[in-house]
């Protein structure tokens, strides 16, 4: 079984940022950890600021992976063309995000991911990658 | 370890309407499953069609339960007095939809539940109900 | 033949309120006539100011009886939890409003009823009871 | 007792278009069956598609007829027009929707005629016409 | 010097309508009174309630006649066309309302036509007609 | 004299929830003072959950007391039944809020009571409710 | 009989401003003319930027004079405060605007004052003065 | 292969109106043009500024001819009864703007036509009529 | 204790405009009686039609006086200047307004006031004053 | 004679999704049969997923080409980047749509292209391109 | 060279309020700075509460100055009237603001004066009227 | 101290682009005089049309640079993300614009960086990027 885990802008900062509040662990450390946790599924992970780029990711894995975990970052709330990705493509696509964005500024609770994503897990940390891949591997078996 | 699953209207119609889409599982019988699969969590489960009711139910547990798990069903996107009982208790509340709001009618968009609640779950199905539980004993744990 | 009448909020006070206006008949009163007028469909009636509990009934009636004259008063225009009751049962329901309210303040002229009902009767005074309940003869007849 | 049935934008078509949904009988058919219903009612039938002339018969019948059945058909919608006439006539009026149009395209959702008409019926497919018809004797005989 | 007084839909009933209120003199009445306190301008009338017609009637006088004085009526609020036949047309067109619309539904501040006309005169009564000729002879002098 | 006070969703659960903020006095508490503080008016007390047990409490009241006092809480920004059940009764009523909404979350600037209520007092704390008081035993004086 | 012509902010710039456009004429230029024009009237003119002393002025004038011009400039679309004024006074006001307000920018086709004065004229340059005194004087007249 | 070609309000003034513009041939010489071009298409041209002789002429070609070229002109952004005939009728039809009216004022954005014609061709000028007819060519032989 | 009594635009009207209303005591007569219901608190008096100079005597009374009480009367719904004024002071305000504002018109809805201020007491009549200047005694106290 | 054909994100998923309706063909596919349509004019043909790539080419083409036909695919509903480059540059741009956008979603009716282009063609399938091939063309020749 | 600064409302509190926060120099010691930064411009300095004060300011240097360095404060958002004296008067202006009020109240993102401004510096404290000042200098030399 | 100045999507056609307008000077020799003004500062220069590289860009310079002057183009009205990665980072952002934005389309007058940014300058010109250099160097030594 193969997932992808696709992060948008400014998710590469984790760990760099303000670490009193999101620690010193890069997103590169707690993958490692992700893998430990599902041995028997190949995980990928990628990254890019460039919504193009994503695009493209979305594209490459979608014919052939299992699943796709995917936090769009900023782009949720403003990218129709990455929703479109989503919706053209056969893998199945849950949407992630640490924070709760229906805690913030308004303009964050609009998605154009969420319509055509089979499901969104927000608010619950990095747990809710681990989350993500567990309801796709439930998704898998039933 | 005490969690509370808190259905809010229309929920209890699961396994009587439209069988052959959401299965002849009454909410009850996945309740049962849910009950196997956390032997060691102690779950309590209610349902009400009352607004009022599941505010009660809310105050009841909010000041003893380590985690509520709460599908406020078609309060979600009107009910201000529903967030505000959340917001009041300590306990923490993990909003779980089994469809995938985001794709339905625009006035199911909003939430009055989720800026208050700690996470959002949705489009996921009953499974949801699973993982919501699991972030509650996760984040003990942590 | 069976068919359910459901009034919602504040409309126990008919006959008590304004009786200038509205007589001085009481909604019992009216019901009785109305159990004249249509001698072999068995009426049933039912008020309740909670939301909750014309939930409770729309699910009670909802899959036996033949039709559903709903009023729904002032959750008309706020319930979305109604509506999906609306839509979650077999029995076709009508809904009544007493008066115009298309000629009364803007947030009553959206319905979260409507839209789930087979149709809308209003402005056409205790009347519009009536004209539901020859709808749903008719209906039952074609 | 006269009354008129007014019919507005393309409701001439009725029989004609998609005759497996709306069956093949035309409007004229349908109306020689409420003459039939109606006995006692002298019922005249007019049909137009320009707006102005739906105002011109608004203004003809509308200081002598006992009532006007309307069906505004898109005009609903946008004619400030047709609502200024229906206010200005003396013969009451009720609006008649053959489907439920609240359950459709959202800018169906609003009506310049009701606020001035005295009720509304929709919804109810052609027997609607029959209980607006009733609506009017009942009113005259009140 | 040419000047056309254009009346829009339901001003034909100025008379009929209400005369406790607007007295019983028709439009026509008031006309006669118009052309004798303007013996030097030529003055003309016509009245429709079709949209199309009074397009018709702006284009025909609308490159010869020295002014038109324009009460839309309803359609003031929602015809585009007729804004884009006041602008097409060589000249001036002056807008009156009877009624102060600002004081009325809200749907009536806005005016299509407006912005295309040289003015506006509103509330001021039938007098506003009088006042928009002598605005127009003030113009052609100027 | 007679006078309610009406509290609605959340209230219970003051003097439990944030102490710190709030006090450790429950409503309850408050109460006594303030029957100390107007000995010659007969108060009750009251408080629900429930829209619809709110609804029936002013029902019961509204055609016998003197006046109610009422915080409709998180209600107040949603509920068009309650706001009729204050129009549709005799007793004045008077709107009350602990905290200043005007100066917290966009949604709770919109209330669906106080244009139904003879007033409305805002922000000033537990005190308002003696403010209220004070008015209602004000105005039956004048 | 006595008319106030009332000018708001910015209107002291006439003839000074734009010359090419507006001519090289003061308003004080412009209303000697008008005193020619109508001899019989007293006419007194006054001019502020000051929102609160065009507020004073209207107070001071409008329970003794016959009439008020009163072209508010860029008040006419921010100040609630001022149509508050109108609204008070006993003395009839006529809203005038030297330019067509509806061809500006959008925040400009809102007025405050238009719906408590008796009417409106705008776009017909200062000539919008002149024919305000003569509906006034006609107003006196009937 | 018979094709109508529908023109809206307005379009009539065609070579009347800023002839610096929009040149001195009316859209008859353009017909004329449009005819040889198409030689083995029998091309019929209509024109009226009356918002249901339009409705009238696509009930009446619209079940025979093979296509309709339609500039609905004005009445694009408010005849919702005009996007009714459209669907009603079995015939393909393509909205056509001879300017880009996207870039024009913000009301004209919108269209009721566009969401039931199969396509649409917009700021092209008098050749956008060629383009839909060869489009209708294709969509024949495809 | 001393407190300022502070009143907007169009408040010094009262007792000359529609004396059958709101009688015929000016605002000073009350401001006597007020005196006298309040011997240990030094009460002052200062109204304008002027916004800024309600700014100025803000800034005046507001880093010694022990209380305002602010009717801001047309300006509450516009003036942002005047809430930075009220939040910029040290001394607390409560707003009072002699109406139910909320029954009026919408754009009486929207306070700048409200949320920079303590509290709010609104539709009580002059008596509204009374309990400003109690509640400010209260809090003094507490 | 130079023209470019660009395309936007996801429109290199053609003939890979869903072939059941959109083909086998690939756009490569059908960018053979365009070249041979037009023999004389020199065709490139670019597509990107990335935003600022489509804005470079645009700048590479957009000074030396004599037409652009661009499809934005979802950055047309949310890029003024890209309407800003297509303003900026001297070449003419079309823009085409393969569906109809107005039948879709409503946050697809907005184009920030449209009103920069000099025109737009949609819903016409892959013919689209062909056409507005044929209207640079033509636009050249006139 | 001659330059105005020119401070709207509240700006007078500047070094009392909050000294903590905005230290406790006033801004006519700041202007002192000014004043030495800038020997060779002739700086003056003026403040009001007043809006109308602030509008003849503009108009008595307006056609003298070289150049307005303008903060409107709080009038910045609300009035009409002062964009108005900015675009009528020839001297450029820039406004200023201290702080930065697009990350504060979403009222505060709507500028009425920066459009008819020549640019607009904020959120860089007193130092924006420097560089202000210093963008008139190289206006002027430019 | 090293500064970066960033520019956004089409800044690169500066000096390309309309030189009547906007000079035949490119960013890069505005650059080098910026240079030679600031001697003692180290700039650094970066342009790109992709959002995702400005966004790469800020992150790299954003934790060692001390200060950023970002002009982000169009991507200023639609980038959440961009607004994201300006918040995350440690060095100061200043957002420049060479024109008024706030003259333009209204889409314009809406900025995702500014709330986020520590200042804005706009509508001053090329001249801004200085002002804003300036700004940083004042912000570094205060």
């Amino acid at each position: 079984m193969k997932i992808l885990i696709l992060n948008g802008p400014n998710l590469n900062l984790l760990g760099k940022r303000e670490p009193g509040i999101y620690g010193t662990d890069s997103f590169d450390d707690y993958f490692l950890k992700l893998c430990n946790s599902f041995p028997v599924v190949q995980l990928e992970y990628y990254q890019s600021n460039v919504e193009g780029e994503l695009i493209n990711k979305l594209h490459e894995a979608g014919f052939s992976y299992d699943g796709i975990v995917f936090n769009p970052g900023g782009y949720t709330h403003t990218s129709v063309a990455l929703g479109d990705a989503v919706a053209a493509i056969a893998t199945p696509v849950i949407e992630v995000h640490i924070s709760n964005v229906m805690a913030r500024e308004e303009y964050r609770h609009v998605s154009f991911i969420a319509p055509k994503a089979i499901g969104t897990i927000g608010g619950l940390g990095l747990h809710g990658y681990h989350l993500a891949i567990e309801a796709l591997v439930h998704l898998k078996k039933s």
